[in-house]
């Protein structure tokens, strides 16, 4: 709980309004109560204004007089949101140190400051950094390193050879440094390549739940500072990933592929080759009603031959015309 | 092992043939021995009738003329064939009580009846009803509630402050409560929007293997009774899914998005607005040869274009025929 | 460590060059040192040939004139480069033996050479053969069998009932046996169609990280020999997959769906039919720029509507030309 004074301070925020309120939660506008702080950051939500509850509103300065109640003013509050949400993380608190049904290889070193859950494992050779949580069930290979700070939630899965930089945020189920997807034909069948490179992590990334990233087949697959990558994304071998590009849900990244920083590629894409101009990047379709979607996706295997026959009217009216 | 008779009883079915066959199992009408119960439930399967060798076929009455063997007639034989699956169910039993490897932490409530499995942690002040299983591996955070009857498989993740209602079924690798892709841009930096919503599942709830349900931003992601999901699913934070709702493998429900009851959603679709009314609902296309591919998929990049590529003849052709 | 001799007589090739020369590893012929071996297989790395640091290189004899270096001589030098990459393999070695922390069934069979990780959990009457290795973690149901030198990375789930053939590797957070997406209506609810088959997986079978395989609902599902699986992949019920497949990441295979041996699928594909044929099959479509995405996207669902059109304009134009 804080007083709204005190949350203008920790934010560096313009108070309007009384500084002694107390402020136990965030809220959205049509949902805050009377101790609740809220924002208006989505012209979408100016509707919810002249009717909240909230105790204050985090705002730009420019809808101020509009504002019922106490407000926070900031040049981006989207941004003093986020830095609020931060004060008001609740997760419950788990004790420092290794749990004693972890098991921690002899030659691994474990900063005093980490907190190692139960049933985890920590393979050879292996450092892990001040600060560093790994959740319940989370099993880090042989001679990976990950620096301070970083969070593994529960049941992660993190092969030998793989390097996460500070700050990083990994969710449950996310699988660090599996094989490559190589394999040489052999007289029909398959032989294996194996995949002798790993993985490298920037600082400050986030990674989804249920996210796959393979090591490399000679060097490192690779995500500098700053990628936030959603759930269930697959990156292949050898991608290389530039600083702060998002990359959201459900998206499949070819292997090989080099990405460069600030690109966004929006949910379900699928991405065949390399982007190097920052940007937003999309693929795929939206749903539809099933029976009109039947006959479209029918047409789309009959695409190229729809563009030949409007080539060939083109040409006749061409023709027509002289 | 039944005889025909208790099956007729137990699922309530009109018998045709001797009560006292024994039935060990159930098949389809041409791999099933005679010792087995079949079902004829898709026209398909007719064609598989006149010799089937089952002990006996659930169907309904207008196909009993055409049944060699012994039958139990059911006015809706798919419904009546779920109902004999649950009698055949045969899945190894665990025996009850906290597994002596599982931590539990002592402020969490138990239930004398629930099944711990081995190397499962369950967080400060989480409740676990009556009759829920958990697999081995499973995590639970704190401040959850587990209600009766609840099954959740090995290598499970949840969060804290997620509820999952009575008679749920949660398949291996899910992840429940993980937190949604929010971020706001700072100079070019991604600033983390914590997650201060919980997970609210209900009751009869089915979830596939692998899927991900995010946290709410602020309030919770919902997902309402009897509703089904299949394997691989995203479901991004404040989610809302309505009642009996079923969504099929690999598709990703974008944030925000209120999806209503009764919907059905084929696989790999991409949801990113809200869907209110009931039907079915699809989006992607379905695979072809691939070198035929690769040429729609280039049309697909141009479609707008052959769109008014395609307006502009019908203008010409308009002005002709004036 | 090798010497290029040792690698030549390993690898069945010819070498040209000083047979002492000591190799530490394998890397691409731009990134290669002096002591590193590396390859030809792709004309596109022919450029990067003159200059190469490498030791030497494997390459086709036709190459050998341009090779500044020493070179081993394979008339298929990518699969040679496949053989040579298990050589260099570096994984950190495990000790044999059931770790004490892991709970083994008292009524399994786990073989003396086998390596069963921290925390692993393996249910009744499941016989684990020689010189199979489960990373911390994997949880294996009762009645399951896996044959002799399959490796199950970390936190792999697999049910009862499953049979995993000889030198299989499955990936971490992969889950094989969930229940089938299978459901009866019954008023507007749902009633569960127990699956009640199980999984069958043939010998050298490599299944990717985050992969899920359902059991069947009354047989199996099947992979036969050497089908290989990248990550993220949705395998159905029912499912019967032939010698040989190779699936890339991301894709969904509808239940009952029967996939012939040697057809190779790109990454998010979705089958939703039989493919009898061998050869390459894809779906969906690749990213572009979102803001032309987007124009196309919405073009797709007016797709039907837009062949419509362009046949009216064929029509007009035949009775024209008449």
């Amino acid at each position: 709980m804080f007083t709204l004074g005190e949350l203008a301070e920790q934010l560096g925020l313009t108070l309007r309004g009384d500084p002694q309120l107390k402020i136990t939660g965030l809220a959205t506008l049509p949902r805050a109560n009377s101790e609740q702080l809220s924002f208006l950051a989505n012209s979408k939500y100016q509707q919810y204004l002249p009717k909240t509850r909230a105790a204050a509103v985090i705002m730009h300065p420019d809808s101020e007089a509009q504002c019922p109640v106490a407000c926070l003013l900031s040049g981006e509050p989207y941004l003093s949101y986020a830095r609020a949400s931060r004060l008001f993380e609740n997760k419950p608190v788990v004790d420092a140190g290794v749990h004693p049904s972890a098991c921690v290889d002899s030659s691994a070193q474990v900063h005093s400051s980490a907190i190692i859950g139960a049933h985890c494992s920590i393979g050879a050779e292996t450092v892990i950094g001040s600060g560093v949580v790994l959740g319940p069930g989370t099993v880090i290979g042989g001679r990976c390193r990950i620096e301070n700070n970083t969070v593994l939630y529960a049941n992660v899965s993190v092969y030998h050879d793989v390097v996460i930089g500070a700050g990083c945020i990994i969710h449950s189920a996310v699988v660090l440094g599996s094989d490559g997807f190589g394999f040489a034909s052999s007289r029909g069948n398959w032989e294996k390549i194996y995949q002798l490179g790993g993985v490298t992590i920037g600082s400050g990334v986030e990674i989804g739940a249920g996210t796959t990233i393979d090591r490399g087949a000679l060097e490192d697959t690779v995500l500098e500072d700053g990628v936030i990558i959603d759930n269930l994304v697959q990156i292949a071998h050898n991608v290389h990933i530039g600083k702060n590009t998002a990359i959201a849900a459900c998206t499949g990244i070819a292997g090989s592929t080099t990405i460069g920083a600030d690109v966004h590629i929006s949910a379900m894409s699928l991405v065949t080759q390399s982007i190097s101009d920052a940007g937003s990047y999309s693929s795929g379709t939206t749903v539809t009603d099933s029976r009109q979607w039947r006959k479209n996706a029918v047409r789309f295997t009959q695409l190229d031959a729809l563009h030949k026959r409007v080539s060939n009217l083109e040409k006749t009216k061409r023709k027509t015309d002289k």
